[in-house]
């Protein structure tokens, strides 16, 4: 699907960071970074990109679409696995480089490897030394070997 | 301050996912993305970028550094504002290229705008025409011209 919502060219400082025209910046690879936070618990679910058409697509559809850097593809969260993503709230920032997504996240998870979020591990307090890491909600909520089987 | 905090080598993708090592990727400019959410609230404060010595500071110091793009400087979050904001809880994604940061949020916003989050505007739902945006919790908690007087 291609939407043809359209955004308005970048103003002033002033115009982008005070004014209600929809500016997007995309960065020299055409992508914007994107957070996905579950819409009912504020947690950190997927920071993913989109370009420009995934962007109109989600405007357009209310359901979340991204660009997969290293698919270099168009990308309908959920098109495989069925863990779509419905648009509650859609945010920009201050300078209109970063999108806020609040969603109602279908099915187990968001994670591909079975996580509910992608931010399943803690990275532990050090002060020099090296860093670790530990689970928190690690738990696999679903299988990717058979949500993903045809990938 | 420089933390002496290491990290790890990137191993297979199997250990990058569910491994217990920290192993960040850093992209061509030298940046890992990060979010930093109210640990209270789940809203998303701010998305920011840090180097490597701003994730050691991060994780070394207890409180969130970044590293801005337009200046070319490490920057220690509410250095001249004091609006601070003390790290919660760290995660990393599943790749290890995005940071969460769960913070609690000192003063009374993190937005260089005067509001309390960077994202005070909602981007409207659309089917083709012009995007526009709405103000969302829009209003100024402080005064940036009083707040950033030095800068």
């Amino acid at each position: 699907m291609t939407d043809k919502s359209s955004f308005s060219s970048r103003g002033s400082t002033g115009e982008v960071e005070e004014g209600l025209a929809f500016a997007p910046k995309f960065d020299a690879d055409g992508l914007i970074t994107a957070v996905a936070t579950d819409a009912k618990t504020g947690d950190v679910l997927m920071v993913a990109h989109m370009n420009a058409e995934a962007l109109r697509n989600t405007i357009g559809s209310g359901e979340a679409w991204y660009y997969s850097r290293s698919r270099k593809a168009l990308w309908k969260k959920g098109e495989m696995s069925g863990h779509t993503q419905r648009v509650v709230e859609l945010r920009v920032d201050c300078d209109q480089d970063a999108i806020w997504l609040k969603v109602a996240q279908a099915g187990p998870g968001a994670c591909h490897t079975g996580r509910r979020s992608c931010f399943y591990r803690a990275v532990l307090p050090s002060k020099g030394g090296v860093v670790r890491l530990e689970f928190r909600d690690g738990n696999k909520m679903f299988d990717p070997k058979a949500v993903y089987r045809n990938s």
